[in-house]
């Protein structure tokens, strides 16, 4: 494409003008000045953001931080430096004790059909136990999901189970279709364990097709130790073509070996820092992402993104000289992934101190462009918060609606509080989510700014209207 | 992000419904059976879709692509083989001229300031001529406008001109941004050739920091041979490093050298594919992308991304058994960068032909996430298109008002055509535009094939709806 958008720009500015105008007719609730701030806010960010550089530091000075290694201690460490340099009023850990799993050596499988041997792309899952040393050879079950092997039941003893539903890539909003397969993942083990099976494997949740497997949380339950079986995820490339030799040849054997292991919960932090309110001191807003990751990237998008744009809500302020009414929190919460002890801890510690959140806001769901934000709230505050597309829209912000706003923030659910989740572009995160693709290359500097400008815009409407 | 996001899902359920719901109420121009025609066409594109090999093909196996080059040739027959085996009821190729600019050997520069040398990332402009064989050197003059170079005058002769009026990043439409800086570019050398200046460089097009200098096209238009000065385009991080040494030391010498050139026009074609109309053969709606792309790289986005949308159309169609009443031309118009000799050809032979054109529609803007359309049309069509976005929403296709369709349909305009530009999220587009980044690898697969879907979304509602 060459130049000159003249037309284009007519379009777009008249949008904004609309907009604008359009917030005087249909609501009292925001005005010109918001739009004003908003605006501000995004220049701030577009310009002076630092959201990159931060993400730059924590992903590639530090790199992946599961709960409980050093990395995530490092990352503790780097979060608290970064909250004394913003000048936060008041900066401080809360500790937690976090369960501590580790991948041990790099996982391998094959199988062999037709005495060809095909080497599979795999990683074991998050909680799992080990194989035996030398691995696991077995018999391979393919299923499409728990009802299904729940079904075939004694059937898939002695064999390993190998759930292959796939992520549906019809389906716009991509957290929907990972919500639809991701079942197999978490009680893949838990299901089929009973009926003595050797091992489970199951499809990456993704639906892009390609090399790499995606790790995550699984989770045994109740069920016994001697019912425990090793876990893993193999791409969805090798799913497809496992699935297609399995229809070849239904003997074909699947051999594995991990050598992860869960060690004692190790102790850990919420890193925490405060904008003291102005007006209502003693009134929460808080805004936060989550400072562990999956061990087999950076953790970039997940959540490395939520965790720089919930800083820059401190820098963002800051630098257009806004003070909340309201005391705000930025949280950078410990243990999302296998646990969520450290939203379950932030949580509690507000319930025992008798501490009044009005409001809280998660980013998770990684730093791409805006699209808007989804929460739960009282019927009136439904309303204030969907009032504010007007101001909001503008930069991309269309989708503003009920909907489930994040895992570390939802313990604070109350019957008043109003909790809100960033709402990014979705159709790329399950390309990284997870597996050794999520590094900070991946992530565009521009979007995960406008991202940052979006929360604080967010946070400053929720301060200046919540009650 | 864990798992689980049935809140999430059950609001963009709901958005989904109330969508339907509101086209009901709204309109009744759009009805339920298009909201299903349009679903199937996203599902075909998300599970059967081709866009991503395709430009694989095109980015791969053939590279970047200038007007006149032998990888435009085999573009060419590469896009016609293509529409072949997609069986178009008719496929041909429209003979043009076209401008031959090459590069040469890689341009060279650096500037001295206290004795360090500082090397710079430049490229030659399109349609630059060369400097001497050894290169020019000479003392640097700042601006920020073609005005203030205007004014300066007399004051330039013998300097190197250095426009320096940067991309604004606060613009969310970031075309806009384009629109305001690239008249530097365009015009610079022709602006300031008549002052006797040695040379024009210009800080590249875009709001990223970064080491790629961009490409593009400038015009010396109608200065005589003599006035015709070597221009090129420096790296917006050695723009800045240059602006900043300037202010140190306003007599520092920069040395840049290239040895581009302008060869006869060369032939080529625009390739063109019919699926003929049932109930209207004579009358045509257009959609297309561009064939040529720079040098520097791949032209992935810009414009293979239109190139493989619009085969995409053909495809979705007849997966979904959609036969359109009026005859859709899917044109691969040549020479888009830098002469626009394909776009005009086609629509000449249009009116020599007394061709009934009722709609055009352009893609290029890249292969990203959907965000709307813009259009031009008579009053009446203008609000029909605008009805529509009850049923693209859904989608992500929020943005649908007047404005630039696209350079290559341009000449098409009538009093009655419709003319309609794709528009995606364009926040990462000049990121890579006219540089080496412009590569298959920085194409989101998932992305591209959204945009097809719109795309196609969009032809069937103009062959639909319109008159």
């Amino acid at each position: 494409m060459k130049h000159f958008f003249l037309g284009l720009s007519i379009f777009f500015l008249l949008s904004f003008c609309n907009d604008i105008k359009s917030t005087k007719q249909t609501s009292q609730l925001v005005n010109k000045k918001d739009s004003i701030t908003i605006k501000q806010l995004f220049n701030a960010a577009l310009t002076n953001g630092q959201c990159y550089q931060w993400l730059d530091e924590l992903s590639n000075d530090i790199g992946g931080r599961l709960s409980g290694s050093p990395e995530a201690q490092k990352a503790v460490e780097w979060g608290e430096k970064l909250m004394r340099e913003l000048k936060f009023d008041k900066v401080w850990l809360q500790p937690i004790m976090v369960p501590h799993w580790v991948r041990g050596e790099k996982e391998e499988a094959y199988f062999t059909s037709n005495n060809i041997k095909y080497n599979i792309p795999i990683c074991a899952l998050g909680g799992s136990i080990s194989t035996p040393k030398n691995g696991i050879t077995g018999k391979v079950v393919e299923v499409k999901s728990l009802k299904e092997a729940e079904q075939l039941g004694e059937k898939l003893r002695g064999k390993i189970v190998f759930f292959n539903r796939p992520f549906d890539a019809t389906l716009l909003e991509t957290f929907r279709a990972y919500g639809g397969c991701v079942d197999q993942r978490v009680y893949g083990a838990k299901t089929t364990g009973k009926f003595g099976v050797l091992g489970v494997i199951v499809r990456s949740m993704t639906s892009y097709i390609d090399d790499y497997p995606h790790t995550g949380n699984m989770y045994y339950g109740d069920i016994s130790e001697n019912q425990k079986v090793p876990t893993a995820a193999i791409s969805t490339k090798a799913a497809n073509l496992l699935s297609k030799k399995l229809k070849e040849n239904s003997t074909l054997k699947f051999y594995f070996k991990q050598n992860c292991k869960t060690l004692p919960d190790a102790p850990s932090f919420n890193v925490i820092g405060e904008i003291i309110g102005s007006k209502y001191p003693n009134k929460y807003i808080t805004v936060g992402g989550h400072l562990d990751s999956w061990d087999l990237a950076q953790g970039a998008q997940d959540d490395g993104a939520g965790v720089v744009q919930s800083l820059a809500v401190a820098q963002l302020l800051k630098l257009n000289n806004i003070k909340p009414k309201h005391t705000i929190r930025v949280v950078l919460f410990m243990n999302e992934e296998n646990g969520l002890r450290g939203g379950k801890k932030y949580a509690e510690e507000a319930k025992t101190k008798n501490e009044i959140h009005i409001a809280a806001l998660e980013s998770d769901a990684g730093g791409f462009t805006p699209r808007g934000f989804s929460f739960t709230a009282t019927p009136k505050n439904q309303e204030l918060i969907k009032s504010w597309k007007t101001v909001l829209a503008p930069y991309g912000l269309t989708s503003i609606g009920e909907g489930h706003s994040g895992s570390d923030i939802g313990p604070l659910k109350s019957e008043t509080i109003s909790l809100v989740g960033y709402r990014p572009d979705s159709q790329r995160y399950f390309k990284y989510h997870h597996s050794a693709l999520d590094t900070f290359e991946i992530v565009n500097q521009r979007e995960l700014e406008l991202g940052a400008a979006s929360i604080t815009s967010m946070i400053y409407l929720l301060d200046t209207y919540l009650k």
